[in-house]
């Protein structure tokens, strides 16, 4: 089969994870002896700031997953497991999201196991989208192959936002807002940086003004 | 890449964050000592305001994303991520809908800060619109180029949308329910009012009887 | 434009209202002088029952959008807003549900206006529909047009489920019950009707065996 | 009509309905007198038993309809509803996946009910499957037909899961907990195993180096 339906469904759930984000931020409604919106919503901080780390991670695994996708040829039956493992992450998001949202503020040990767990869910994806491009280049789906000196860099770059999730993971037992601060570094830089998918498909694809210049 | 993909994903964003905004009609079951139904209903206006009014916006920033994006001919990276930049005030809406819905009838500084949120969610969508509005132009990714006359009218178009949410902001500091009610008009604006890019791009597609008479 | 981009998201509209109307289901977890599971779901009736006729109504209202439009020929903008209207009804179903499934067991005028809102939404959505299908006639925006005998059995036909809503509307106030009894059987009921967009735009495809036979 | 549109709204209620799963896994954030985070996850292991399974099991039938639909020349008005009553377990799957979640651990007959009726909805997704594939079988609507060797086998495979399912209810008032485990093995076994409409598919399809190899 072709990827048509496979990222028309991964799309799906990319869109649906990202949207239900945001149920994550609503404050209390207006009740006995509440405190002002201003300060709930300072309070609240937590929240908005894994909202934005969640949201731009989902944003950016979902640019890599279709620069990755558009060079297939063809998908197999093991192709369409690997991309379930890899949804099976994202959909984990908003769980791992609500909950160092509710907890970052804790402290202690809840705290610092809420940021283990929204790391540990970061680095499955990560990992998950590994070994779907790991398994896409050894058993040549691509349209065009992957240059030996392309793969090389792509695993590098590959390798450092996964080191990012697993030093994360480490500093949440440590300090639970570095580590969420480390992941939006990570996010920040997965916006610059681009999987090597994209370089070799590009050389196919017309090039047109406007166009980023590659690097490498 | 073509732009299939990227408004697959938008309109998934755009489906998903339209339909959840109806959870926050929800009114309580009965319990012991409720109010009756319909003056639960009646108390419950805000939510119901609220609904329409970005249920609106969102239908006319889907309708103008949909016809800015049908004259592409080409995305490249940098335009994905100001798609995502839209999309993560796009996402922000249900959250500020409810927390409007919430706080309007509580008047003082709650009511103007929730109001506030709201009008600033929605003019951080208008600008992120106006930017991907404008890097395309300059970039040259449209399939028919802009003549300077027709940049020139949308920008006039774009800018009184984006004076309303502004004045807006302002205005919720003096009454939460007049600047409901601008954002409501600003929707109703854009409704018989349109961007340029469908007239520009409609010169290309077949005239059929039934289209609307466009201006200029 | 064509109808591709209008289809994707009103597809993701039906797909999310159709989904979330489950969320309704959810019984209460165990807890202190909890009731019986069985017990509970038992009392929860109502939610079963509007649940099973607004997952029928969205379904039939879905499959009659797709009868609708695959014979269009161009969407224009009037269209895009009326679909929108259209969607706002679907949009509106999941609270509808939810709050005569809430109120139905209540009696009394709750029932009979938590009953009557679910029978206007329906009314509002077919309406909607209705006037989607006049002005697509009007305005000759069919790949084929419709003869004037199929046009006629076109009203016939939507006005039949109409009425249906409208007394169902009406019998709210006597029988909550009976009204969500009606709006079941006028789910039934277009399950083995069609719109006669079909019957035209069938003239057109190649036959097959297994298709249905058309009646008129 | 062609597949495109069905698949495009099956595909976005299998998204919806995986995505909000994992809503049900969300904790109950830091209180006076709560259990720490680590016993409150560990107490909450049915949520995340019964998330797996049901995340894998939506995956599968993803991947199921995906391979059936892929080889229909076309849709008529039968399938439509069909898939509509596939749809209709495939939505309650969430609401079956909360209500095990909930009652597993208070043991007795709660959580046998609870389990039977998760594995019941699964039986009713996996009956709908096979008359959908019955039904398509029967009526020719396949671009490539099955050779009577190939349905009897098809017949054979689906029985399998059908009477894991089975035996899955029954279980479930003996040890709810086994149930579930069953369940769990299906998934596993359709992860491994393919329906043979991919079988005959593929011979039309061009094989390519790194396609699993087909039994049979």
């Amino acid at each position: 089969m072709d990827s048509g339906r496979l990222e028309a469904f991964s799309d799906g759930v990319f869109a649906v994870a990202i949207t239900i984000l945001a149920l994550n931020l609503a404050v209390a409604g207006p009740g006995p002896g509440h405190k002002s919106l201003a300060d709930q919503l300072f309070n609240h901080w937590p929240a908005f700031a894994a909202y934005a780390v969640s949201f731009a991670t989902i944003g950016i695994i979902w640019v890599n997953h279709h620069t990755l996708f558009k060079n297939f040829s063809e998908i197999d039956r093991t192709l369409l497991f690997l991309n379930l493992l890899l949804l099976f992450f994202v959909v984990s998001i908003p769980f791992a999201t609500s909950t160092i949202a509710a907890y970052l503020k804790s402290g202690g040990h809840d705290a610092s196991l809420a940021a283990a767990i929204f790391q540990g869910v970061f680095e499955g994806m990560s990992i998950s989208f590994g070994v779907l491009f790991w398994w896409s280049i050894r058993h040549e789906h691509m349209k065009v192959a992957f240059t030996p000196a392309a793969a090389r860099r792509a695993t590098i770059r590959f390798g450092i936002g996964n080191v990012g999730y697993i030093a994360a993971i480490g500093i949440a037992f440590v300090s639970p807002t570095a580590s969420l601060v480390i992941s939006g570094l990570v996010a920040i830089y997965y916006i610059f940086e681009q999987t090597p998918a994209r370089e070799t498909a590009s050389a196919t694809a017309e090039s047109l003004p406007g166009t980023d210049p590659e690097d490498g």
